[in-house]
């Protein structure tokens, strides 16, 4: 933790109060440890959450909150006892920063489940007290661990949104086995995950059918993402494709419906929730009948992390981004939180954080 | 379909409107085919699903109705293509009695998921239009596919009830792994389907733990069945197990909170629905933190069905049943209602039933 003054190295752009109005800030880094590695940041990604904790929406904001949780860098320096990562290497730091290395998931690589609980990368309290600040700043020291090597081949500001939002939806698809080619899948919401789980189900050989509420997303969904568009209130649509779906993701955070999509899974079908609704409630019947499969998830564990990022840089997988300079942050989230992006926002930390 | 008359050869008890109340009922079943065989049922457990056509409670009761679809019983004829049975054997017969027998599902063993419907033991309409008559009666005809054996070491009265209320909760439960001796499982309800979860659980080697909103079942969980128990009113032992569970089999049919049990389980955790209460809702934190997975299930395929039947005799698993003659159906349909009984009623069909 500290206060501004002299000596502090890091400029951000931080939130002081729940207005969530976004200002130039300085602070302090901590010190590089043996196991540290220091990332001068030049891209990050603007999620949701930074909208919830600079706004205070769950009442828990430490203010100042710096945010930013898909961020991607180039390697300045590395600690004594660094193994994986040498200056000038290319690297990630997705929504965790830190976590036990001690319990039963961080053993297994899946350190988001840490009983201690994983260490959010801003707002979070790490374990010496401090209050982590995000990727919106020049940049930033993190253990090793938590870090992830994106190949130079493949552009830093499409590798941005990777650490949230492509291994939000990545995760589940991988772990519940809906890489099988021939199977189908519908997306339920065109945004920031939306997208990427288009992206992935492409890349698995899956047949894609979009379910948004916007007509207005059809054309993009055809043609730049080469999937199939359902308008979800066409009764007639939605019919035709009962118990026709493998597999479907749902990545939309307002509240909706359960039932319309859960009859149109297959027997034993998965249904994925990443969003987060105010409440979901459904038929028993949509569920019981069927046997079919209702599951959660959040981001991934980091083997996992750094699967997908190899797995998007191996198969030309890329996030469709608007880059924006540092300045156009506050525009950025009220545009975020009236869905008007087409799908991420990448912060150009590099080039406008001076 | 039959009209009570002359050369009717089966005795049933049935009912013949929505008050629901059985009595004696003459009707026929259908001539032998080449791959039926031809059953005289001894026993009949005593299932909610009785309660719910002769009752008329989902509106598409076809009267008269003979309920059961927990039968077991000696075979006294087989058709010229029979392969399996013999005169003499053993034999149960479960909740449907007929499937399409060529789509994917059946192809899969999985025949009560068949994409035209598998054919219910009893309220169902069958392929060649005719009514299907349940376990209520002297003797049934089924194709051999729709019949399991029963090992003759294993009593034919305790063999009824696994035909429903035990591969209900089996199903599921090898489904989704819950055979790893040493995890913890919750079982929500101790009725017909609970009990057999409880069993089960202890079969596999899982640490069992009842939810019950009755105190009165404690002592019988502790003693009969081996299991730990919580009044799920209790919020102090409730908090004390957060986090705890594996898996939870959840076979209450009343409506129940859901929340207070997911956050039960551990992160990864599978919570089965098998009971049908009136909706399934909880808050999304509750399924997304943690990762957790909800399911449903209904019943099993004939696969399924006769390796449970062949589990129970090698490891000596037994319903706990209260034995009656058919003339008590009625009350025994009462007290169900009521969930008055330890924890299935069985009909001794071959001594009363004349």
């Amino acid at each position: 933790m500290s206060s501004q003054g002299i000596g502090e190295d890091c400029l951000g752009w931080a939130a002081r109060d729940a207005s969530g109005v976004l200002s130039p800030y300085k602070f302090s880094r901590r010190t590089l440890g043996n196991e540290d590695v220091h990332i001068k940041i030049t891209h990050c990604g603007v999620c949701y959450a930074d909208v919830v904790w600079t706004r205070n929406k769950l009442g828990d904001s430490k203010y100042p909150v710096v945010p930013g949780h898909e961020i991607a860098g180039i390697v300045t320096k590395v600690g004594s006892s660094v193994r994986r990562f040498n200056v000038g290497d290319h690297v990630g730091v997705g929504t965790y920063v830190n976590s036990c290395r001690d319990c039963e998931y961080c053993n297994d690589m899946q350190e988001v489940h840490c009983t201690k609980g994983s260490i959010f990368t801003f707002n979070g309290v790490d374990f010496d007290g401090t209050i982590t600040k995000g990727g919106y700043s020049s940049h930033i020291v993190v253990h090793e661990r938590y870090c992830f090597m994106i190949p130079k081949t493949y552009p830093l500001a499409s590798a941005a949104p990777l650490l949230c939002a492509g291994i939000t939806v990545y995760s589940p698809m991988v772990r519940h086995k809906m890489n099988q080619p021939g199977k189908s899948l519908g997306v339920i919401g065109l945004g920031g995950l939306g997208h990427m789980a288009v992206k992935f189900g492409k890349a698995f050989g899956l047949n894609v059918t979009v379910f948004s509420t916007s007509i207005s997303k059809k054309e993009e969904a055809l043609s730049l993402l080469g999937a199939d568009f359902v308008v979800s209130s066409n009764q007639e649509e939605m019919t035709a494709l009962a118990k026709s779906l493998d597999f479907i993701v749902d990545t939309a955070s307002g509240d909706h419906p359960f039932d319309p999509y859960m009859s149109l899974l297959k027997t034993y079908g998965v249904f994925v929730i990443v969003g987060f609704p105010s409440e979901i409630k459904f038929m028993p019947a949509n569920l019981i009948l069927g046997s079919k499969t209702i599951v959660g998830s959040v981001t991934g564990g980091t083997k996992d992390i750094q699967e997908m990022i190899d797995f998007c840089a191996a198969n030309g997988i890329y996030p469709n981004i608007e880059v924006i300079p540092i300045k156009y942050a506050n525009e950025a989230l009220e545009r975020l939180i009236k869905r008007d992006v087409k799908y991420r926002f990448v912060i150009d930390i590099e080039n406008s954080l001076k």
